[in-house]
């Protein structure tokens, strides 16, 4: 039926086209997750999967070329960013400060020293095994931070350090995709250009959060004073998509300016009205991010038989690098194979590397279906393993630790998923407040 | 500043132009809907002003030509028909049948012959005569739901009749589009077209109803037994967009789909829920409707002297011509000039009528400005001329015949605005029950 449905899809007009798509995606991927959860995994595995179903491989019914999904589901990893940040205490950042910085640092050089020999052990010749390994560095922190916020431990020592990684993670993956973009397209690398992008980002970053909770509270309480009905909850967001705007124009990405705006927000006393409408609302757009993410990923791959081979090798290199840089910061007291694990999906930003390595004629057909293999693979070993692992650090190690958890069904992130039956087997703990709180 | 922004913002990738038009569209759409409001005004008049800022011939910081914003847009008006048709109970609209398929015809026939007059009478021709004619007999279903909303008029006799003339308008819009379609281009009028057109739009309405409302009580119990947060209120939308995209496949316009599945999940239990989540994703959507709406009005006609008088003469014809119909069905007991000045919005309808006689040739650029004149007009003239017999109505008339009124601030589509200053002016009524009841 959905095949036959394709070609009639393509003469609808652009409104009934995407209206379509839309229904879609909100019932496949609200069945996948519900089956999943019941399964006992996260939510986020059925939404990725839907998106798998959708897409190019598959029924074809989601089409991630389509520059209006594409654009929609953008605007949904803004949301999850923001709503990520609204639920984040700046001070709980900077104390794991080191132990992210070095599993940051470690989970980029890792799995691309890996990744760049395993290529060269294939035959594959520099400049695509360069763009195999640069696509391993990538953390997806959307996904990352739902898996997380899925099993409840977003809010977690673990958590936190994952979260402040992954952020760091995406700003060296800039630095990373313009020094690759550099070399395919046979520009000279400038250690100035590198340096002048990575500050850039930082002071950014570090400028956005310090201006902004001396502006936002002050500003937020004249909005608070505007009598029109959900005036708050949009232009909380609307503060969001600023922030990212702005993130864009100093060379930065769109969603670190969301994680930015949400940690801003976090102090102010509006906060509570603006989480609610931003979760409802992004009930809508976050799906529509997930099933995107799914249906790029192209399962072609899996027919040519080097294409597997090479996709097995990276997707092994990706999981093992990531893993192990969560062991790097030894003095880290946390689950140090939680950290690891929850940095290996690579989710979009991998998706990046491979698109832009094809467009510029860096890696062929072959090499892209093996990196998209890694891509799919990385991104959805990433949820079950996760909840093996949180399942026992539930158990035994994790119950030394017992932070402040984050639990489907209190509010705000969680309720993307609720009543998530891990939440059972973990140790009762101070939920008292919903902060980060530094140890 | 924002004349500098312009060239600078072409050059954005289309993700951050677009969270900066969004930026844009929900500030100013507060602001001035916040001002208009503390002025006495219905909010959704300063949302129409601040996109006409914003627009074109203003500011140039929203382009309604952009197919994404568009699209926003046509989400936004689907969502709030579907928040209309969820506060609506069929048995009243029904009850009112009579009297609002009077008020239609006649809105639409008054309207016509004297654009149709007017315009041979200014020496146009009969081919531009009969465009501009047909623009003016238009209803915008949207403008007029929310300013009866607005004004806690959507749930009296009168917003009932207002509601169910302005969706059949919508059917009638139809066909006449069909119909001016044909002869612009030169090709036969079939009787049985029209009549099929006709035929399919009413059938759809009453077969996407009657068979909704056996099967959606079941499904929404099934739906309701899904643990994912958010997932009765995300399905309950897909449900809208689905029988939008059914109602568009079988003929009949996307929001005619929209407004039937409200009417239909006016009756399932889940409905609370459903409802509010709508209303906070239409917090997002609804702003970009009015907003788009507003930035496609082109002000430049207001320079040429011939396109001027033209205009004038079609806004007086095109709101002399609706309220006039208002006053046609005589055994009607409520006041006839609340249903005649809510008819008068022309809106996106107006426009699209506009825009199809430009690309077909059958209109020049003069006619075209006087169209735009007529529908700024008539757009911008029906909220504060509302607001105005409203307040009269509240103080005489109307105090005979209170209804169940429906106030800013009691939730659902009431809460785009709140706390609108007229409701302080309207007698006391009974509220015990949202639902808008049969007399």
């Amino acid at each position: 039926m959905a095949f036959a449905a394709l070609p009639a899809m393509q003469s609808l007009d652009p409104a009934t086209s995407l209206l379509t798509a839309l229904v879609a995606i909100f019932v496949a991927t609200k069945l996948l997750g519900e089956l999943a959860q019941r399964l006992g995994q996260p939510a986020v595995l059925g939404e990725l999967l839907a998106g798998v179903l959708l897409g190019r491989s598959l029924l074809g019914i989601v089409d991630p070329s389509n520059e209006v999904l594409a654009l929609l589901g953008e605007i949904g990893v803004i949301v999850l960013l923001f709503e990520t940040g609204l639920h984040t205490e700046l001070r709980s950042l900077i104390s794991v400060g080191s132990v992210a910085t070095v599993v940051a640092l470690a989970g980029v050089v890792i799995p691309f020293v890996l990744g760049v020999a395993s290529a060269i052990g294939f035959g594959l010749g520099h400049l695509p095994a360069l763009v195999g390994g640069a696509a391993l560095c990538a953390t997806s922190v959307g996904i990352s931070a739902r898996v997380l916020s899925d099993l409840g431990r977003l809010e977690s020592a673990e958590g936190r350090v994952v979260l402040a990684a992954a952020v760091l993670d995406d700003i060296v993956g800039l630095v990373i995709l313009a020094v690759v973009a550099d070399i395919v397209t046979g520009a000279s690398i400038g250690v100035g250009h590198v340096a002048r992008i990575s500050l850039v980002a930082v002071l950014f970053f570090a400028g956005a959060v310090l201006i902004g909770m001396r502006v936002a509270p002050p500003a937020f309480g004249v909005i608070e004073r505007i009598r029109m009905a959900g005036a708050l909850g949009v232009l909380g967001l609307a503060f969001a998509f600023a922030l990212a705007v702005l993130a864009k124009l100093a060379g930065s990405a769109l969603i670190i300016g969301a994680f930015a705006a949400g940690l801003v927000l976090f102090v102010v006393p509006q906060k509570q009205e603006i989480e609610r409408s931003t979760t409802t609302i992004g009930h809508f757009f976050v799906p529509i991010f997930f099933a995107t993410v799914g249906a790029a990923v192209d399962l072609h791959a899996l027919a040519n038989p080097r294409s597997l081979g090479i996709g097995v090798a990276l997707t092994i290199c990706g999981i093992a690098g990531k893993i192990v840089a969560g062991y790097v910061p030894w003095w880290f007291r946390g689950r140090k194979l939680l950290v690891g694990a929850a940095m290996v999906p690579r989710g979009e930003v991998g998706l990046i590397f491979a698109q832009m390595g094809l467009s510029t004629g860096a890696i062929d057909a072959g090499l892209f279906g093996a990196i998209m293999l890694m891509v799919l693979c990385t991104t959805l070993v990433t949820p079950p393993l996760l909840a093996r692992i949180a399942r026992q650090t539930s158990t035994d190690a994790f119950a030394t630790t017992p932070e402040g958890e984050d639990r489907p069904g209190d509010g705000g992130i969680d309720d993307l998923v609720a009543g998530a039956s891990q939440a059972d087997e973990s140790p009762p703990v101070d939920r008292s407040t919903k902060a980060i709180r530094p140890r």
